[in-house]
């Protein structure tokens, strides 16, 4: 399992989420609360848009609470929209191939969660995805394969939408071969200009969720709170777990949903996979 | 490209052959000189018999001139059989998955070469893989999906045959896909008794291999050579590139052909690629 | 703070206690007890007495849990005497030259513990160093430094005098600059033949240190454990948190002394640092 | 021996230098022309001066050529000065603590050479560090030692004559050991304003180094030039080996003297070791 982290909205340096906040998500890679797992320790990864439409990409097999590049880049790259990982492997090798956030084009995901009996579909997930895509797949996580059936089946036109279908694919899949609960999921993904922040299970009990609730509401709460400064009134969290001690500041995803955040209005909507 | 070396016979340290010959393989990761390029530097591994029939394996990104822990295994682990591998890669990721020698039950296998535009018919080649094999495939280059095409095809009833018949399907594909010259290869296998030595490429010009001639007519060359001294007559060695300065240890294996080595008579026998 | 296991007696290959046992060292790696920290992520290490006097190194910056080299090397290497050692830096960097073991000619250290406002001292220390074992010093833990005075302070004519005068010089220094507790410790070292287990601080309150009972008395406690199957009643382990489900098989080392396992009698004697 | 690159003058994307041009620095980390080895492959760096005084950091011991996280580095960060160097260990470990560049608060510093018999004098110059500044010594090569003996004699109040006065000391202590030609060096440099690239030797036969003529002239020379076109008349280059194709581009910064780049006028002034 895993813990993640996406923001959009004003631009900051990465440190100002990622090292900064009390158990921030780096805090998190050596003691998480609410995961599967306290250590987050195989790996970690960042992306960002920065200079071009295709976001940057930085992954490293280190442990994130030793990694002293992640630290220099945290304190040197400023973006508007950046998502970042830290990675405990339910089973697959620790390489940067196998990093969160993946990216296609201009998308980035990450995921927290497994797809259950991954060794036993595999192969049936993989001959799904569009063969026009299937020389990019270069890691071996169902992270990665579960990005590319959603790009299979339309990222790129409904995001939401392609995800219920992955979803709905792999639980189609996984039931067929007799695995009970085929799908534990939250995932955020971004095309830079949004992000979305899912959180699912087949068997209806998922990992945490949240997301802030408007900057405007804590800047009143948290009149000194040196993070909450710089952010504009649209910027927005979504996370794997709470940081910062700023009670209040997080509403959870609830079961079986997922938030948009980015532009305009938040919405909260109900997940259902779909057939694909 | 790559560099490799295989062994069998008296058990040796294997420092013996690694390190202390002149132009050894792990001076070939940085000097090559009858390969595609002359630095070997994306990773290497050692795959060695010892304790159980299954062998043992390390594997590492690090380049191997540089790779202490290979240093310390070659002057600790004593086989009397092995294979090493010293990496350029042909494009897929350097991590310790896509690193040679790769493993399966009891066998060995390593490559240099590679398949013609692998990313155009590597889902073709996948489908071939017995679905019951397919899990184990960790990594993302064409060695390791050419060993389990192998694999499927027999490898543990009819080795050469099985290679010959994975070198068939593949020039059957990559021709169906348009390419002219599929495949380029020196592989070296092994399960413990016998090590395989195969040149071929559909192009029939082939990557340079060689493997040594009676070890009773070099001690008579050179009676004051250390390693030869050590070495039963039946010992012999199969690699990419000669190496130990010693004139007449070394005989070309065909274009076209393979060596089989390890126990009683060397044999050289024509490769034919075969429909699968 | 780190975990480490030091073991010898009848040669074993190295997984029968590095991996088999319940909480075995490398379940220790991510979830400690007893220790400081619960992660032990920041490398490993694993030195044995095989083929020469000088004993063979495997050192890596990955986390143990993940690290598939140590797991090959420990399924088969078979050694009569090896330290194992799970780390988590204090600050300094997370590099193979700071991982343990240490080693100088035929001698392994390890370390769990520190030396307190390191930075502050160091110079002080290094200048203490014979100034002929200077250059062997590879990296910049306080544990190698330690180790380097140790020898300089006689290690291989009366060892646990020599780290009693490395102690010693150490508080000394420390207490000139004003640190109030210099020194935090166990150390397991061995030259082959025995193994030294040492624990004592500066503040009387030291970091866990165990040593096993006589294994005769074990096997009629357990007959049929399969670890104790294979062990000579000579066999000995020191280590910093027990494992393996055996109560009754652990004795603890006492504050402010020294184990002393692996030829005729064991020995524990009390340690008192000594002016060097 | 190494390859490095040091640029100043107006923002560029560090791609724009490191990867774009005909025989890159990328490329020199495999096929340098004019240095001591081929091979530079024993970890990478690059220093920029970003959003801080202080320059951001990156530094891998993966060999340059196959560095995914710097290729992303080089795309999204854009730089007004940077320095980035491919590393071949004279010896000490391949550890990001060894790789250049070296910094200490703005200051950037890399080098190509060495401190011939490094081991035997070590010690003598790590004491003559400041003591205040002994702590932040961090890995084991001599360029970081002759790094900080510039800092103690005088760096930040007149550069030049720091690097005077550290390489006289580092002769001194040579020669009085015996060593025949102690320093072989060049260095670059930098504080965010300006560049300095060393170029000297005992011998008197120092390692190529190089400097860019005046962009105005290469503009009119190379109209068509993508990587010239963004450049301002002020922007300047220092290099261990020429690149890009521009024949005219470079002047050879002469045998015993440096180069000063980056306000107003280019100075090259002779260098002239001296007592500290």
């Amino acid at each position: 399992m895993c813990r993640w982290l996406a923001y959009i909205g004003t631009p900051l340096l990465l440190e100002e989420l990622l090292y900064k906040p009390q158990h921030s998500l780096i805090d998190q890679s050596l003691h998480a609360q609410l995961g599967a797992t306290t250590t987050n320790g195989d790996g970690t990864g960042v992306g960002w848009y920065g200079e071009h439409p295709s976001p940057g990409l930085y992954r490293s097999i280190a442990p994130a609470w030793g990694d002293l590049n992640l630290r220099e880049i945290a304190s040197q790259v400023r973006a508007r929209a950046f998502l970042a990982h830290v990675r405990a492997s339910t089973g697959s090798a620790v390489q940067q191939t196998n990093c969160h956030p993946f990216r296609h084009k201009h998308w980035l995901w990450m995921h927290n969660g497994q797809i259950s009996h991954f060794a036993l579909i595999k192969r049936e997930l993989m001959l799904a995805i569009d063969p026009e895509l299937y020389p990019e797949i270069a890691g071996s996580t169902d992270s990665e394969v579960f990005f590319f059936l959603a790009i299979t089946f339309g990222l790129s036109h409904d995001p939401p939408q392609a995800v219920e279908r992955a979803v709905g694919f792999i639980e189609q899949v996984g039931y067929a071969a007799g695995i009970e609960h085929p799908v534990r999921l939250t995932v955020a993904m971004s095309n830079g200009h949004k992000v979305w922040g899912f959180r699912y299970s087949s068997i209806g009990r998922s990992a945490s969720l949240y997301h802030t609730v408007e900057v405007a509401t804590l800047k009143d709460q948290y009149p000194d709170n040196p993070i909450l400064h710089d952010l504009s009134t649209e910027s927005r969290l979504v996370v794997s777990e709470p940081f910062g001690g700023l009670t209040g500041a997080w509403s959870e995803v609830p079961e079986s949903s997922y938030a948009v955040v980015g532009q305009g209005e938040d919405e909260i909507v109900r997940f259902k996979p779909r057939a694909p």
